[in-house]
């Protein structure tokens, strides 16, 4: 997940000063920044000033390993094109890949709530080993809690996956340079959206699925092609494409021009954006991912990607510049521009 | 924790046929085991027969490591001698210790409840800061969820152990072998009735602490002490020392003897016990464990871990026998014996 456990290198250090948690801490945006660099980082982590990405890699009795992990509290727990079972796995798997890591096994927590009917149980842990399957991580072991009725919407279900570094693949926003090239390996927003609409809150209907999926396969696909000319990848989950952008360019020290144009949405998508008020950019993803690329090797990695099963819809979406420094520039083909800033506030709660 | 996900080897297959969960599908006790081994080991693990005990060991990249997971949702977050997230980093490396590896890192996810009061939360994670740093334990990363107010009682923490296995220690129940001697840590029961008293629910006082520590130099002692001689470990948490020993019984196939009167207890635990109809041996601990050790190097052990700081008051209290097979017998000194089972129903709900 994006934003969790971003250490800034450029940005000056913050502190925590709200007096209370509010839904938009948990919301990957701005406001989970600041309680993570503002009152986490500090205690847990010292004065460290690596930028922490979607996973740790550390080493343990010798060897380098990938860890990442992640609570999913998504609201409902069934919706059109997934479940929290499958959204748990492949969240989590896909944090392991956007690192750079082939994701070998995971490990589960459940927190129930005292008078969940089996039925929906059993059908999120039958989800999770489906998913499991397709992304080929074995799960190896895991704990379960019971909490009174009320107390936890159902379920809460904690993943964390390890995975093995792949040799010679370096994920590090600080090796971007000007000059390299912004992929987007499909639509933005669907899961999101469908999310929303799944809640029968709004007066909309839909013809919406969520994206979630194990991108793995995809990522690999631009690893082959594009090998150490990769700089950079993340899944855009909560806080959508803007916010990984922000991220990157304050982890950087660059600018990122984003071409609006090029960025696929779905019409569903764009439209419940427009009535909303909302920006696509800022609407959450489960099963897409951005790669900064060296510039010679952009067009081949983007070809690997539209090949491979499921990337046909990927596109070349930007460019790192110098300049606006630690930004993301929006242009249009009419020659708007506007900053985009990370996602401010909660307006879609719950959503993974 | 115990029973989370321990395949029984000897017992016959069961189905869960439950309609739905209850707070003792929590316990740690009999009917966890039955949600484990009834509904999730077919579905996520197959027919596979093999005891998984406390962390799973697996290889990634080609070197062995332990890893284990368990959410908190004590309630309160704070009681006398610890709190929510000293728990949860002392509950995680302890179960890394049990199984024979030397903890190195742990991740962590918060699910918090909107409105929490930022100097609860930052008490929480100082805990968890002193009590990693401690147990020399790195956190590595971590994730936050923000869920509506009434939703999570303040806070939910998950924590994610990763460990080196020690070379040459097998900890496995299918090692055990009749004559071999049971060792506990220390006095039983102290966790438990603290949370229980905490919360006030009772017209009862007493002078109690949780035993909340990182019981890895313990652990190290008796592993220093006798080596491969040590067969099998676990930290009684759920379910307290008798559903722990219950699951020896059944993943060995023999029988386990207790001494009672040999068995640690202080006095504010055995009154409040009798108070309130429950046995010790049922009550949860988290900073005790369990060794069973061969009995030519049972008295070094037990050396080693009354001259190790926190070990003194630790005891050899039983053996294992070929009878009875698949139970824990209970022995007093006037000759009275009785089967002690798992723990069933809840009585103690939500105390990790």
């Amino acid at each position: 997940m994006s934003a969790k456990t971003t250490l800034g290198i450029v940005a000056p250090k913050i502190r925590f000063r709200e007096p209370q948690i509010e839904m938009a801490h948990g919301a990957g945006g701005k406001a989970s920044r600041r309680l993570v660099e503002g009152l986490f980082a500090p205690i847990l982590f010292g004065d460290s000033s690596s930028p922490l990405g979607d996973s740790a890699h550390l080493e343990i009795n010798g060897a380098r390993m990938a860890v990442t992990t992640d609570s999913f509290v998504v609201k409902p727990l069934q919706f059109p094109g997934g479940s929290i079972g499958e959204l748990a796995i492949n969240g989590t798997v896909n944090d392991l890949a956007v690192s750079g890591a082939v994701p070998q096994a995971i490990v589960v927590t459940l927190i129930l709530e005292s008078g969940l009917r089996t039925e929906i149980l059993q059908a999120e842990i039958e989800a999770m080993a489906r998913a499991a399957q397709a992304a080929r991580v074995r799960i190896a072991g895991g704990d379960t809690k019971v909490v009174e009725h009320g107390k936890a919407d159902g379920m809460y279900i904690t993943t964390t996956g390890l995975g093995a570094p792949l040799a010679g693949i370096e994920i590090d926003p600080r090796s971007v340079r000007a000059g390299d090239k912004v992929l987007l390996s499909g639509p933005i927003g669907d899961h999101g959206i469908t999310i929303l609409l799944a809640r029968g809150e709004l007066d909309m209907e839909g013809d919406l699925r969520s994206d979630t999926r194990a991108v793995y396969p995809l990522v690999n696909a631009v690893l082959q092609a594009a090998g150490p000319g990769v700089r950079w990848m993340r899944d855009p989950t909560r806080g959508g494409v803007a916010t990984s952008l922000n991220e990157l360019a304050r982890d950087c020290g660059l600018g990122v021009i984003l071409f609006e144009d090029s960025v696929p949405v779905h019409d569903a998508v764009r439209g419940a954006c427009e009535l909303l008020g909302l920006d696509p950019l800022h609407i959450a993803n489960e099963g897409q991912f951005l790669a900064v690329v060296a510039p010679e090797l952009a067009d081949a990695a983007l070809k690997a990607l539209q090949e491979a099963p499921g990337g046909e819809e990927a596109r070349l979406i930007g460019e790192i510049r110098e300049q606006p420094a630690g930004s993301v520039l929006v242009t249009t083909l009419y020659g708007g521009s506007r900053i985009v800033d990370m996602l401010v506030g909660d307006p879609l709660p719950r959503i993974c």
